[in-house]
C-alpha cells in the first residue's frame, strides 16, 4: 500500500531549531519512502492526502500511560493521592472484568489518536484485553504487565508469551516487563523482573521517585534512595522507562546518566496529585533523556499530550525563575524524538526521515497568526483538537478528524455502560 | 428580539458545588428572561438554539488583556522579560498605526469569542481604534487608556469622552481609567488617574506586584511596597483591577482586603515570563476576589481562558503541595462570577440567572466520558475548541463554531498584512 501526502509544511524534528519546509511525503507500506519537494502522483499510489499547507510532523510519543484507567476521568477528583488511591481507585479496580480492560483501553487509545499521539507506553493489568484494544485502535504501543509483590502470579509467563508474539522489528506492539515501584516490589520481585527482562532481551517500565512519601519509605526500609535500590538489583543493566523521577539526588543522577531509556515526565499528574516538580532541566543537562507522559486519565482528566507540553515549559521556567531555561523547540523534541529515545524506538519513530516508520500527524495551526514561531505556536497554543489527521505505521487512522477504523461512539457507549457497573 | 435555548444542561455557577439541571433558557433583548424545565416555543420567539444536552454556562470573564498585542504571538519568544520588552515589543509598538490597533484588537476579540470568553478587561493605547473593533466583534469589554509618565498627553480627555459615551448600565462597553504600573507612574501620574476615576465615577486598571524587579525598584525609590505606594495616593478609594499581584506582603493583603474589585491572575504569562506564582489561595482566603486573565497574546500565545484555568489549579496544588487546596469548582468560579466581581459586573454577568445579561456559552463535553465530575472535565480537559456557541448581550455571536457577524478570515488576512509591515 502506498500513500502520498501532498502540500505538507514539513516539521521533521531534526536539527537545533524549527525548520519548516514545503515537501511531499511518500509512504510505502509502513515506512517513509521518500521526502521531496514534488512527488509525482504515479499509478502506484493508493491514496493521496492533501495536507493543505498544514504542519506535518512526527506523531507524539506518550511515554507513560495506564490505558484501562479512562473510566476514572474526574472520579473523586481534587483529593490527596493516598485518599484517592485507597478510597476511589483500588475498590473500583477490584471490580474490573475483561470488558472493562478492553473498552477502557480502547477509549484511551482513541483519545490519544485524536489528539496526535501515535505511540504510548503502557503499564497495567489485563494484557489479554489491553493488547487487542491497542491492535484494533491502530496505535503503536509498548505494553507491560504491572508486577508487584502481591500480583506476580502468572504475569512472567504471560509476559514471555506476549514478548514472543510481538517483539520483532516490524511489530507495532512491543512487550516490556514492569516492576511497579520501589515501595511495591521487594528485592525478590525486582530481581524476578530484571531476570525476565534479560531473558526476553527487553526493557522494564517502572515508577521511580514520584513522591516524598516514597523517598521516605525506601530510605527507612533500605537506607537507600529509590534509584540506589533499583541499581543494587541491576535494574539499569537493561533499558528502562522511569516514570516521574521527581526526587533524584545528585548521586542518583550520576547513576541514571548511563541508563538506556530515560525518564517519563508527567507534569499534569504530578501537579494534580501534588507530587512535585521533576527537574527536567537538570536531568537533560546531565544527558538523561526525558520524554513526556500523561499517566492515567484518572490523574490527568485528558490524554492530550499538547497539554503536557505546555505545563512542562511553564513549570521549568517558574522553577528556575528563568524564561529562557527551556524553549518550545526543546519541548517538541521531548514529545517526539526524545520520547522515542526513552522507549528505545529512536531508529524507528520520532522524526520524519526516509526509512523510519510512518507515524505522522497533520496539525492545523492556521488560526495562530501571524506565525512568528511555529514551535511556540505548537507548544503554547495548539491542543489535540487541532490535529486533523493521524497516520500510524503507514495507515491513516484518523482523517479530517474522522476515525477510519473505529467507532468512537460505540467505544464511548461501552465505557459508559461498564462504568455504571463499577463506579 | 427573543431567543430560546432548548435542551440545556444548565451549569448556572450558583452554589458551593456543581449542580447541572436540564433547563430551557429564554432570552429577551439582552437579558435572561426565564429559566425553567420546558419553555414553550411561542410565536414571540425569534430564534431557537438546540443545545443538544450540552453544557450551557456563563461566558468566561478575562480580567486582563492587551487586545492590540495579538501580532506578537510567539514573537521572539522564550526570552527574559526585559530583553523581550526592549528588543521585541517596544520597537514594534512604535510602528503601530491606526489599522494595527484596530485589526489586532479585532483578532483578539474573535479568539476570545471562539474560546468561550464573553467579557474582557483591556488596557492599551489607541482606544479610538480598539473600541470600534470591540463593538464590531460583539464582545463585552471594559477598556482603559494605559497612562504612564511618558504618555499622559490627551488620554485623560479621551477617557472622559469615551466614559461619557459608554458608562451606562445598558452599555456593552464600559470605560475605566488606567495607571500602567507603580514603576511607570510617578505620584503625580497616579494622582491624576485617581482624580480622573473619581471624577468619572469609574475604576482603575493597574499592574501590581508582577516581578521581583518591580518590588525592588519601588522599595528603593519610595521605601514602600507597590501596594503601599498605590494606597498612599488613594488608588483603593475607587474600584480597581490589579493585574498579577504576585509579590504581596501580609500587610499588603490587609490593605487589599477591603478593595472594590480585586486581582487578575494571569498564570500563563507569569510562568512564561518567569515572573512568579500568585498566591491565589491566600488572597481568596483573605476575602480578596481573584479573576483570571490572559495578559497579551505576546506572553501567552493563546487567549484561551480554559488554559489559564488549568494552570491556576496546577500551580496552587504544587505551590502548597496539596491536591485539595483548590478544586475545579473554585477555578470555574474564578473564571466566571468571581471575575465579574473583580470587574464590578457581578450584578450583570457571571452567573445564569433571570434578570442578568445573557452572556452564555454552550460547551461540548460529550467526548469526556464517563462524566464523573462536570467541573473537573471543564477545567482539566476542555479547551476553547470545545465551545460551540457563544452568546453575548443576548446576541448569538458564534453558533456551531461559526462567527455570525465577523469574517475571521478577513481579520486574519489584515493582521498578517499589517504584521509584515511592523515586525
Amino acid at each position: 500500500m502506498t500513500l502520498l501526502i501532498k502540500n505538507a509544511r514539513l516539521l521533521d524534528m531534526i536539527g537545533d531549531e524549527p525548520n519548516v519546509k514545503d515537501r511531499d511525503i511518500l509512504i510505502r507500506d509502513n515506512k517513509i519512502a521518500e521526502i521531496k519537494e514534488n512527488i509525482n502522483e504515479t499509478e502506484e499510489i493508493g491514496k493521496i492526502i492533501d495536507a493543505k499547507k498544514m504542519i506535518v510532523m512526527p506523531g507524539l510519543v506518550n511515554t507513560h500511560t495506564h490505558l484501562a484507567m479512562s473510566v476514572f476521568r474526574g472520579y473523586k477528583d481534587d483529593r490527596s493521592l493516598m485518599d484517592w488511591l485507597n478510597n476511589a481507585i483500588f475498590p473500583v479496580e477490584d471490580k474490573f472484568e475483561k470488558q472493562d480492560f478492553y473498552w477502557n483501553s480502547y477509549l484511551s487509545c482513541l483519545e490519544m489518536i485524536r489528539s496526535g499521539t501515535t505511540t504510548c507506553n503502557d503499564m497495567y493489568f489485563g494484557m489479554e484485553e489491553i493488547v487487542p484494544a491497542i491492535e484494533e485502535s491502530g496505535i503503536r504501543a509498548i505494553v507491560s504487565w504491572c508486577i508487584t509483590d502481591d500480583s506476580v502470579r502468572d504475569k512472567p509467563e504471560q509476559t514471555k508469551k506476549y514478548a514472543k508474539l510481538f517483539n520483532n522489528k516490524e511489530s507495532r506492539i512491543r512487550v516490556y516487563t514492569s516492576a511497579h515501584a520501589p515501595y511495591t516490589c521487594k528485592p525478590e520481585t525486582v530481581k524476578l523482573v530484571v531476570d525476565l527482562a534479560k531473558d526476553l532481551n527487553t526493557g522494564i517500565h517502572l515508577h521511580l521517585s514520584e513522591t516524598v512519601d516514597e523517598t521516605n519509605i525506601i530510605k527507612t526500609k533500605y537506607s537507600k534512595t529509590s534509584t540506589e535500590y533499583f541499581k543494587d538489583f541491576n535494574v539499569f543493566d537493561v533499558p528502562v522507562v522511569l516514570a516521574h523521577g521527581i526526587y533524584l539526588s545528585d548521586s542518583d543522577i550520576e547513576i541514571l546518566k548511563n541508563v538506556k531509556g530515560g525518564i517519563s515526565h508527567n507534569p499534569i499528574s504530578n501537579c494534580k496529585l501534588a507530587s512535585g516538580i521533576c527537574d527536567v532541566t537538570k536531568l537533560r543537562k546531565n544527558g538523561i533523556k526525558v520524554g513526556l507522559g500523561t499517566d492515567g486519565t484518572g490523574s490527568t482528566t485528558t490524554l492530550d499530550l499538547f497539554e503536557e507540553m505546555k505545563l512542562t515549559a511553564y513549570l521549568q521556567k517558574i522553577k528556575y525563575m528563568n524564561s529562557e531555561i527551556i524553549k518550545a523547540w526543546d519541548i517538541l523534541k521531548m514529545a517526539t524524538i526524545e520520547g522515542a529515545e526513552v522507549l528505545g524506538l529512536q531508529d524507528e519513530i520520532g522524526t520524519l526521515e526516509v526509512g523510519k516508520k510512518a507515524d505522522i500527524i497533520i496539525v492545523d495551526t492556521g488560526d495562530l497568526i501571524p506565525e512568528n514561531d511555529v514551535a511556540t505556536n505548537l507548544v503554547y497554543a495548539v491542543n489535540g483538537n487541532n490535529v486533523v489527521t493521524t497516520i500510524i505505521d503507514g495507515k491513516v487512522i484518523m482523517e479530517n478528524r474522522k476515525l477510519l477504523n473505529s467507532s468512537f461512539e460505540k467505544v464511548k457507549e461501552e465505557v459508559i455502560k461498564n462504568a455504571k457497573r463499577v463506579l
